[in-house]
């Protein structure tokens, strides 16, 4: 299991890093290990989770006739879902409101500071100026560079270096507290966590990886990650940070810290509430919880992934980090409509982001490869100062560049009103014209936007390189952002291209319909928002929850459709290139036994392919239902390391009565031994419900029915490979038997069917172009 | 089979009735039923359909590397799902904006008729008149009423009985000519058709249900039952009509044609477009499709049905029917926020959402069932003339039941402008103030205010008791619209009382904060649109859906946490008095064979309690491998009515080895001894894969290992009947069968299993509290 660790904690010692591995002694103080907990980097069984669930479920309904205290516990109990889902929803909004307020701060601290209070940001410090353009308030004297502060002079060349040279530093210094802390604290608060978390949702344990230590240090790096101005963004880590939050609130719960079943449906809605204080899309955040994230999901857990996502939103709502109280991160408002030959500009947008979601994943993917594999993995520290140099080396210089990548976004969106003073709205004006608020017909471009687009298209190159290096690196990092600064920075320089096109040639023939002279007919702001949706697409292939969270995330449900043909032409061209988006694409690269629902399994093989033992293996590994001895089953424990055991009637008819867990049947001999007098070595282990009459001079025998599972999951040899991953995959199997004609034959793992699927790709790449 | 009926189709003789029953004989012409269809009123089995469409995809795969043309039949063939979405897009929306139309003109047909153009509604024939405000513009001298046509006299009393008596008349000839078509042409056509297509979707085979004569006949006699000005709305009737296309384009494609599985993914997908043009709500109707009304929704169907419902969104805005070129139905804009005190009357609304919720489904299944069981049922044509004249008799006299209920809800939702003629606005207006369009203060109520309120609480009345005699009639007949009215009249009553009372005593503790004298705090249309979302939340228990809905409907995400506020209070009272919705409710009152996804069922019964024989049954009829003739399995047919029959090694052993369909064999047998020579009544029947070497004299046996299913599914006598019921939901079985180390025991099948959940639900009806 050492190959299974979380994808950017690099391999040291196991123990070192799971700072969870304290709890892998917690069980023996359990009465008996027949309600056992899980190994770590083993998978759960779904079917015994939920059967344990209604076992309790029960137990607390027919007690709650009894008396009317156990009534209030069991109405307690049924409630507690939605506690839960409250407590999430006010915790994560809260989070997410301190690392923005936080982000927001130290983001400009790389800049100045302000005087009047140094714990005000930019735009806090100069709010009561009296300016009306944005550009002469942003200007307010309370502010101060840090040239400006140290010598007195805000411009001329000492200045530009001083201010260069302090916002490299800031940036180092961030940036190494920031890996610093994650390698000496919490390992697994690098990345984004959404691969991780995926697994965890699928079934898979992975200890601390949702634990308290790894919630505070992920809050705290993320926010020193983000201000030191690196490409990456909060929004896979607050899903992580809000899955951190679920887990938290289930400890308070048996109902959910003693089921990782239950436990697994407030993390889905946990996810939901994460996406939904990342982009204040509540909607949204459901559907990327269901869509992208969740394996299990069913419908009551949507209604409470609502409720908590919408919990979320108003708690951050209330705070209020963007001091606007709107909930979106970009709000928008476009005044003119779309027109139809605008699709063609917005496919190509789409194009553009499937291209670079596959080039970004190949690339990205084969860099942590490297890093994996080589030399690097092993100074972590040195590469993300080494990262955080360069980007901000090249950062500075670019207006573009140089502030944070939201407020880049957000620029890149903005429509062109009558008060914006920024180099994109720089365009010539008609003097004869007087200038209303909206609807401002199109300009020539003026020689601000000029330089700007040289700006853009160098800002383009360096976040396309430079986030391929930063996506995997011990610190958190997430790629939503990074992968729509791409994009709008795209959609905007077409955008511009397609508006000054339709200026200066609105007798063309595309243009002639819909754009007469003196007409706003092409928004530029408009590309940057569908750039910026087919990016992400690429990246992520989100289909449905991507298109709610950008027009909630914006406000403007009029553009649905050109968002909806660039995120469809985005996935189809990326889809061509390969079926993994970049999350399923860490999953393999970190070997988690991950069972995708969406790979669609094609091949005519069958389950007696795929189960052990194969042809020449030595003979499956059983034990018989009343001609063990206690020293034939130790001996079995000692010689393999399998997970379970099946137990059939007698060697010779092989027919099957259930199966026992390798963990319950270690631990029921040594209680037996230790507790249970006359349990000897030469003792017989029965598995039958009575046990035959013994001759008094035999040894005691050990009992073992109670451990026994008597309803193992079977299949037959002939069933088809495609039907048994749909068993596997839909109700969370574990192992499943084989059997021909009532006779047990083998076993088949879902490690054995996840290594079955990927030789099967292997051996036949071109089936995927067909789904 | 012959109580499995369609709901509102009363039983006459069952093959008149299945107007899609001539499809029965079409098997027949097929190569070998090997590849056979269902019969009517059977499940389908999930995974058989699944594995064959696997196969042909791999066969369509393993072909396109052969020639050009097999290629670019694959590509076609890996597109037809979305072309099939795209064509049920066009013609869904097709079809509601016809419909819109229609019913637009015939409703008002009954009023009068525009003298400039006799296909004009009222509002096209007034649409060039001058008049400001609305109520001026409505008496346009183009639009005549009846009595103003064939008197010349516009008011007075015989003016009005002659309107009357016209009313009348047209109601009833509309509704008479819709329940005649029903019953004639397509009894599947009635009633709203949500229960029926839940059912189907859960892969219950309806012949005729989904077919072009239904889909031809639900539209006409749609427009025909809502223009009657009967209490029932279009939205799941159009639900209906959009699955019937979606059945119609499968069948234009062999891939949806001939597998059932796949034909249901694009079912659920038109379902989404169907609501998508109801409400003006796509992404609304997708989570309707998702969760109210789809069983099996692959993350892929998610993404179409998104388009689906986009295509036929913007097709519908193409047609434009109400001429305000907006999607949704009832767009609003108001002009304050809410306040959190405000939440207090919101909940109570919620409350009264669930009751009346509770109280709609009691009285209309308890209506129903007396309509299935005695004497009414018999004459539907009569008691449908008789609901519309006593509707219409009612109707008339009140303003507010008048006219369509749509329109009724879209003036209720309506905040009060300065231009707003009607009676609901007439406030007492400040005559010192300036009337700004916007923004008007609060206002005490005028004379017309009060009557306008009595007019809803006797209209309220009216709906409330009219409602539950009217869904279920052998008409089309939708609830979502009766249900919304009733809710947005009782929320604006409540809205009006709030808003009153606020303006006479703003000093009062609760208004003091926020709303100060001349503010405008209180806005009594969003009152009822909490009203409307409560009221159909507490009838339907939609969830997310609901509220998704009705912000697409309004356009409006700022009230979304009202939205959803009543919505849960709603859920939860209604669900205190029964889990059911309306939709389930029908289809238990009909019997059908659906395995609801949210019923948990917690009961701790083993597979040995359920499955057949039961302990004095006759034992399981089972064929033995190599042992049985063609007589015996001749005699076995006969003699017994089960679907399918298990396969054992000899009848000592009982150990399994496949499972062979009733309908198989009895198809085989008759093929061979029709075509194959040498096969009699003595001839042996082998299901081995080598029949063993006979003496010459022996009749020649019949192998019929290819029908055998060698890979049924077995579960022991032990597991828990929780894990089988999840079995059955997520593998969509049909029948399993049960065994004890490796002996065949029983079988359970799927009606097994809803007859015991049924039992256990009746037992311990305390237990449904507590999910």
């Amino acid at each position: 299991s050492a190959e299974l660790r979380a994808s950017c904690a690099t391999p040291t010692t196991p123990n070192e890093e799971m700072n969870g591995a304290g709890n892998l002694m917690d069980f023996l103080d359990e009465p008996f290990p027949d309600v056992g907990t899980y190994e770590d980097f083993h998978t759960i069984d779904w079917l015994r989770e939920k059967s344990r669930d209604t076992d309790r479920h029960r137990k607390i309904t027919s007690k709650s006739k009894e008396s009317m205290w156990e009534l209030i516990k069991s109405l307690l109990d049924a409630w507690s879902g939605w506690v839960v889902m409250l407590l999430i929803g006010l915790l994560s909004g809260t989070l997410a409101g301190v690392i923005d307020l936080a982000v927001d701060w130290m983001t400009d601290l790389k800049e100045g500071v302000c005087l009047s209070a140094f714990w005000y940001s930019h735009e806090q410090c100069c709010w009561t100026s009296n300016e009306t353009t944005f550009d002469d308030r942003d200007k307010c004297p309370q502010w101060q560079t840090w040239a400006e502060l140290m010598t007195g002079h805000a411009e001329g060349g000492g200045a530009y270096v001083l201010n260069y040279f302090l916002y490299v530093l800031w940036a180092l210094l961030f940036s190494f507290l920031a890996v610093s802390l994650v390698r000496v604290f919490a390992p697994y608060a690098c990345g984004s966590g959404i691969p991780e978390i995926k697994t965890i949702l699928s079934g898979f344990i992975i200890r601390g990886y949702l634990g308290k230590w790894t919630l505070l240090i992920k809050t705290v790096t993320l926010v020193l990650a983000v201000s030191s101005g690196l490409s990456l963004g909060k929004e896979g880590p607050l899903v992580h940070v809000a899955c951190c939050c679920g887990n938290l609130f289930c400890s308070l719960f048996s109902k959910y810290s003693k089921n990782e079943g239950k436990r697994r449906e407030v993390l889905s809605a946990a996810a939901a509430a994460g996406v939904s204080v990342a982009f204040g899309a509540p909607i949204g955040g459901v559907l990327f919880s269901l869509e992208e994230v969740s394996y299990y999901f069913p419908l009551k857990t949507l209604w409470r992934s609502f409720f908590a996502a919408l919990v979320a939103a108003f708690t951050l709502r209330a705070i209020n980090p963007f001091g606007n109280s709107r909930l979106v991160l970009f709000y928008v408002e476009y005044h003119t409509p779309w027109y139809m030959a605008e699709l063609v500009p917005f496919i190509l947008l789409g194009v553009f982001g499937g291209l670079w979601g596959t080039l970004f994943i190949r690339a990205n993917i084969a860099w942590c490869r490297r890093r994996k594999t080589t030399q690097l993995g092993k100074y972590p520290v040195l590469e993300v100062i080494a990262v955080t140099a360069i980007t901000a080396v090249l950062a500075f210089p670019n207006p573009y560049t140089r502030r944070s990548t939201s407020e880049l976004i957000s620029e890149l969106f903005n429509d062109c009103g009558a008060l914006e003073s920024s180099q994109l709205c720089d365009y010539v004006n008609n003097p004869n014209m007087s200038r209303p608020v909206d609807d401002i017909p199109d300009r020539p471009a003026g020689p601000g936007v000029y330089n700007a687009l040289w700006q853009l298209a160098l800002a383009l190159v360096f976040k396309i390189v430079i986030t391929i290096f930063t996506f995997g690196m011990k610190i958190p990092s997430g790629l939503f952002i990074p992968s729509m600064a791409v994009g709008a920075i795209a959609g905007r320089i077409v955008g511009i291209a397609v508006e000054q096109m339709a200026y200066h040639h609105h007798d063309w023939i595309i243009f002639k319909n819909w754009c007469r002279p003196g007409a706003d007919c092409v928004t530029p702001g408009l590309y940057a928002m569908v750039g910026a949706a087919a990016c992400l697409g690429g990246v992520t292939r989100m289909t449905v929850s991507l298109v709610v969270i950008m027009f909630e995330l914006t406000g403007g449900l009029e553009y649905i459709v050109p968002l909806m043909a660039a995120a469809v032409t985005s996935k189809w061209v990326a889809d061509a290139f390969g079926k993994e988006g970049i999350y399923e694409s860490h999953i393999q690269l970190n070997g988690y036994p991950y069972l995708d629902v969406r790979d669609e399994f094609t091949h005519r093989t069958l389950a007696t392919d795929v189960m052990r033992p194969r042809r020449n293996d030595p003979p499956l590994a059983v034990l018989t239902q009343d001609s063990t001895t206690v020293e034939d089953a130790e001996a079995l424990i000692k010689d393999t390391d399998y997970s379970g055991f099946p137990v059939v009637v007698s060697r010779e008819s092989e027919r099957l009565i259930g199966f026992v867990q390798r963990r319950d049947l270690t631990l029921a001999i040594k209680t037996a031994r230790q507790k249970q007098d006359g349990v000897v070595s030469s003792s017989m282990v029965y598995f039958t419900e009575d046990a035959q009459q013994l001759p008094a001079s035999d040894p005691q025998p050990l009992k073992l029915r109670r451990i026994l599972n008597l309803s193992p999951f079977t299949v037959t040899d002939h069933t088809p490979m495609e039907t048994v991953v749909d068993i596997f995959r839909k109700l969370g199997l574990r192992q499943c038997l084989v059997t021909r004609s009532g006779r047990l034959l083998g076993i088949i793992t879902k490690k054995d069917v996840l290594r079955h699927m990927a030789q099967m790709m292997n051996q036949d790449p071109e089936s995927i172009m067909f789904n």
